[in-house]
């Protein structure tokens, strides 16, 4: 049928179109949804974004009718990530309509953000992406390792920044969950300044856990490049095994 | 012709200075237009700096009608890059004369700054400059990926942070806008401190955030490795190739 | 024996659960030592938390026993890192019964932390951290070269500093040790902005250290890199091997 | 010669003594110089470190004429990297005492300083200092090139951020040069927190500038990794080679 080709395939040029229309759909939502938070916007503009927000989640209804009524397995479609994000979208606004002023409209349109991720699967056809994708799926189970070192070094962080700081200065370091603070914005570098030891002890010992944690931080970017290597070497094997293929 | 051979070559002794010469041009244009913006500059310093300045441009104008005059396609040379960045260094100044006060000055001339790119040019023949290139030419879609899944990661540290801090510090959080000025400043470590979370739910999504972040700050550094890898092992293919070659 | 099995090994699904309530123990201890850190907590919070600590390290007592009774070597097991951690993560919590008052019992509970890299003896069958592992073995005499070199840079940038900043800011860098806190905070990129320099030279010098403390920082990105890519090529090669052996 | 032995080898055990002295004296020398700028040391502790530095200023002396003694070639040992540096850590103690109050003594005894370079020559029969040396010398080329790149962006950087905040914060970002801490401090990622742009132009270009800022700042850590895979080839390759020769 016609219109399944539209909205599942990516190949023909109504395909193409159709994708396209929901990636702007997409930014367009994004757009309207920053600009909705700017507390200085005078009412016209406000009653704009009210209007341009229902008409965007309209069409998204559209889109997902469609979808499911073109699915090969409509369920299956439901189901997976994409459906069930495709519909997260869009209960938020009926929800909002029906129960208005009963729960917080905020917190729960922030929902409508997981659709950039759609974007993803549009991409996903580009070697670029492919590749990048076979890198992380490598590293996984290292990230995961390295994920459970970093944690263990921000608790014992916290932990000692605690029992060095907390008698000079008791209210930036009042317990391990106020310290866990200082150690997460010190061991990723960024360092607001909001809180840094000031004793002796508490210097000597940030300077041991920043020792660790540059060792540990510079572990994803060796795993990307390790990664990288490894896909790279595969997408060569495969291809001289299909010239080898084709060759013979 | 003479004069071509100066102006075109790099390989003569005669070109190699006519590129030094171009080269140290611009490394006075940079020094006077940097001292330019110093105001407590004496009168006498202005001076010079104005009579140096224009200097500066007849000489890039005499070198510019020289390349379009030995150019063998003069069109190509004029339409190309290079060439329009040389336009453009010349274009401010004899604009000022003609126009003086009615545009402003300080904006336009910042357009000579591109001629520091030629140094590139001249570079391009260093092996290590062509190696970095092919490793960035490699890299080149990957980078995009990662580009745009930073600007991902922005647009949702944004939004998130603005939920959680704008009740708590609305002068700061005030708007997706200025909550992205924060999500800049913290997800590239650099950490001003000028802005940052105090909410317990706020400091949690940071830290999300964060480790996101510092998985998607590790990847260039993967790429340049993945991309020089594969720059030398081209180098080295070519070069065997030509040995076998030659050795046959 | 049965309890010899639950206790020491790993495959057999006791084996597995006896591990897994340990890790949970070990978790449960972890959270109660931080929520103790708590100066805000209700009296009756803090009575609930003392006598769950009294029963995790009585449990950990069970277990230490159990592991001495069902080791091969016992002597060898209770001179073994894990055994030392097994035993200094029990010895604060008796010392304190003993000579309660007497010691800071704060400091020496820390010791309780130690037992956490127990998890890591569990994960150690794990491909992933055995690889990992295998990556920071190859890099090891490298790492040491990096530290010495960060060490060196430090002295001198605390010493420079202290030189250029000490007569403009004498309260911030007033010997070469406070010094050296600036130059931990500023190489490793933190950047707290508690301490910076004022002065041309003390600007100039930061530069100049900051250039050369780059390159250090990135080594150990290079160094995981390159340790990840040694590690896979020997697995490869040891599955060659094996692939041959099997094949002839 | 026995004393030639000591003096100039490393192989033997008196040869590595010798060493090992001489390390201890330059370690011994840093410790003194970094105690020797605490301010509020008592009058007797700086006693004991004139005396220390004189005894240590003599030893070097005495270590100095053996080594020209003994060399081979001995006007060659004078005017090496490692002879002018044994020579310059010296000449401040004899020329204080000649001009006593004439120089600056302070700035001048850095020199002394330079003798921590000589660790190098120790460690430089070590493998992983090998390695690490030989990794360097590949990437040298491209660190020229990214030091350069570096320049021009920090120039770059400098010249925007004055245009677009000399008018908002003008005591901040008064000239290019001012400017240009912000750049050194902003694209290290360093972050003081002492100058940050807060116009949404100057904002914009912050992020821009960063953007590009992250892929140059990446570059090392690239560099190395791949570097270090060269430098570990080569290796694998004189083994081989040797092998190959002496199994033929």
């Amino acid at each position: 049928m016609n219109i399944r080709g539209i909205v599942q395939d990516s190949d023909t040029v109504a395909g193409r179109l159709f994708d396209r229309c929901v990636m702007i759909l997409i930014a367009a939502s994004l757009v309207s949804m920053s600009l909705s938070t700017v507390p200085t916007l005078p009412p016209l503009w406000r009653t704009i974004l009210t209007v341009a927000e229902a008409v965007i989640v309209v069409l998204f209804t559209v889109e997902y009718v469609l979808r499911i009524w073109t699915a090969e397995d409509r369920w299956r479609y439901v189901r997976s990530p994409y459906g069930l994000v495709d519909l997260l979208a869009l209960l938020p606004f009926y929800l909002t309509l029906m129960w208005a002023g009963m729960i917080d409209l905020r917190a729960i349109r922030a929902l409508r953000l997981l659709r950039v991720f759609r974007v993803f699967k549009v991409a996903q056809y580009n070697t670029a992406m492919a590749r990048l994708g076979n890198a992380v799926k490598y590293a996984r189970d290292e990230a995961l390792v390295f994920l459970f070192a970093t944690l263990v070094l921000l608790y014992i962080a916290a932990m000692g920044i605690h029992h060095f700081e907390y008698e000079a200065q008791p209210e930036k370091f009042e317990s391990a969950f106020s310290s866990l603070w200082w150690a997460v914005v010190t061991l990723t570098t960024v360092g607001y300044g909001d809180a840094y030891p000031i004793t002796v002890g508490g210097r000597i010992f940030t300077f041991l856990v920043l020792i660790c944690g540059m060792g540990i931080v510079a572990v994803p970017a060796g795993l990307i490049a390790s990664g990288l290597s490894r896909a790279l070497e595969d997408e060569r094997a495969t291809r001289g095994i299909t010239r080898e293929t084709a060759g013979s």
